[in-house]
């Protein structure tokens, strides 16, 4: 484990070597145990990193220069873009919905809802959504739909807020709506341009992949997202107006924690129980990523084999470590930091951990 | 990878030590890696072991000695009970019952249904079951269910057989039919001295741990899985009325699959397309076991983090390298073997593979 220290690996040095081909793994430590009765049953291994505005990696374990997709931990990133366009503004696109364009929500009628009522006030309509649908994430709200005899549309789909961002955005720039989630649509091309100003990379040549809903993921080192996320923190080395957009983006998650996931989620959690001291936000595959502002701090975590019960104790840990949580945020949050396996009985049978010496 | 040769740490000399403490554990190599566009995106680690029914490891990789939960993998094995103390026949258990017994079902109606009749028949009701309710893992059947305002009963747990199973042996061993999934219950400890013939451990020190469904879980180490597999396989060396025992459940796997899991489901689609010449049981926690009788060998695998899509993949791999899967059946397992990743929009946009040299 590094102590808090300057480092040479600067991420926010990267640029020019962002085209270099993804490194072979090396052996991350295991970073997560779930127990079962008297045993550890199952092993998460993984990295992150903690990072200042300056690239300086205050706290890390694993291999923090490993290329990952941020996946949907990106997406209060990508909301920068609907802001500081001025597409926002021009459509009225209330705080609530900013959260809903961060959010990689539950699915549960005040998402499913929100998102649908944005797109009517734009002239657009969920068939416009290029996200594909899923059953709602939240299960009593899928099940309540099935009772109904209804079927998911695209605004259930757990990223339509970020889609009902791109589309504002695209109609802002006066670009076509259809295909706004191909690589070279002037949406995610603005987009593109933000992620590389925030993470200190050239992303022209790094590793692409398309995510769940469509749209372009690029990988990056994981220090580079842990520095984009304190740059998001605290964007004083940014144009003006990506500094107000951050602003706006941070008080829109901070104020509407539900809008960023759903009731029973941990990001929810997070945010409502520290007031928006940590803004926290999960992807697939195992990332998470967080920004601290009174820190001025990111926070980036890479589950090697993409579990999220490993994330999310990981996360609950560094905000714990870091000092985040007050005497009432960690009342609130001590489940999430040691859960507990209970079975079809209810019994209590095991615990998701952080493995000994995982965080110091 | 050790090449197929008789190894001293025979699992079937392990009698004396599994008393001993779990073993810290060991790098597991990378067995599975999840791709998405340009790269690997998630790696699962894990170990494996094929056994002959004299212990000797013929393949393997990573480290067989650690202990693990075998969870509902243990199925099969459980269900000797059932029929070779001749409770089977004394409540006229049929083939899909014995099959339902070792099944970790998806709660289809077809599954729920026999559930609820065998109890019926043997003068039980779901009721008596102690496994706990949860909504089928087939969606369709979950939103079925919900569209006609129904909540799940016990018979939906996907272990419903087994405790059906269960409680068929307390009546006739005439023990309460009540706390039939204690560990000190007749029922409990018949299937422990059968777990501990065909494993060759004395289990009574064994880690122990509370599986999701109530049922004790007993620890061993991997390689111990795989030598009870082979004895399942072909069990020369058993008592004859434990060899006519796996005789009859092997059949019943192979003769009603469907029952084992469900018509979406790995284990059915093998098992099926195999005809019953590998008869395979998933467990939680990224276990997996297989029988395959007409080697006499037996399978176990376990991946690290607990990750199914991995332990798929590595049984349709071990089985294809054995030379189990025939023309036709390699045909039909082809997108189990290689499974594409396909998003909300149904485009492919990975695949979950072997590693490199995961298996040779």
């Amino acid at each position: 484990m590094s102590p808090p220290t300057d480092r040479s690996d600067d991420p926010s040095r990267n640029h020019d070597r962002a085209a270099a081909a993804p490194r072979p793994p090396a052996d991350n430590p295991v970073l997560v145990e779930v127990t079962r009765g008297d045993m550890v049953e199952s092993r998460h291994r993984g990295a992150f990193a903690v990072c200042d505005t300056q690239g300086r990696v205050l706290l890390s374990t694993g291999d923090v220069e490993r290329t990952i997709y941020p996946r949907s931990a990106i997406k209060p990133l990508q909301a920068l873009a609907l802001v500081e366009t001025g597409a926002a503004e021009a459509f009225a696109v209330s705080d609530a919905e900013v959260a809903l364009a961060c959010a990689s929500h539950d699915g549960e009628p005040l998402h499913a809802d929100a998102a649908a009522q944005w797109l009517q006030r734009i002239g657009l309509s969920v068939d416009d959504l290029e996200c594909g649908a899923h059953w709602p994430y939240h299960e009593p709200s899928l099940r309540a739909l099935a009772a109904h005899g209804e079927t998911p549309t695209p605004a259930h789909n757990n990223c339509s807020g970020k889609h009902d961002g791109f589309l504002t955005l695209a109609k802002h720039l006066g670009a076509p709506t259809a295909g706004y989630i191909r690589f070279e649509h002037p949406v995610q091309q603005r987009v593109l341009g933000i992620l590389e100003m925030m993470s200190g990379l050239n992303l022209g040549d790094a590793p692409r992949g398309i995510d769940g809903c469509g749209i372009p993921q690029y990988g990056m080192p994981l220090g580079n997202l842990a520095l984009a996320f304190a740059r998001f923190a605290e964007p004083d080395d940014q144009p003006e107006r990506r500094q107000a957009a951050c602003a706006r983006v941070r008080r829109a998650m901070a104020e509407h924690p539900v809008m960023v996931a759903g009731h029973e989620r941990f990001c929810t959690k997070v945010i409502a129980a520290t007031q928006g001291r940590a803004l926290v936000k999960t992807g697939a595959e195992g990332v998470f990523a967080a920004a601290v502002p009174e820190l001025g701090l990111g926070v980036a975590i890479k589950i090697d084999d993409g579990e999220k019960r490993a994330s999310q104790v990981v996360m609950a840990g560094l905000l714990d470590r870091l000092g985040v949580l007050d005497d009432g945020a960690q009342r609130v949050l001590a489940p999430l930091l040691s859960p507990s396996l209970r079975n079809r009985r209810d019994e209590t049978v095991g615990a998701i951990r952080l493995a000994p010496e995982a965080i110091t």
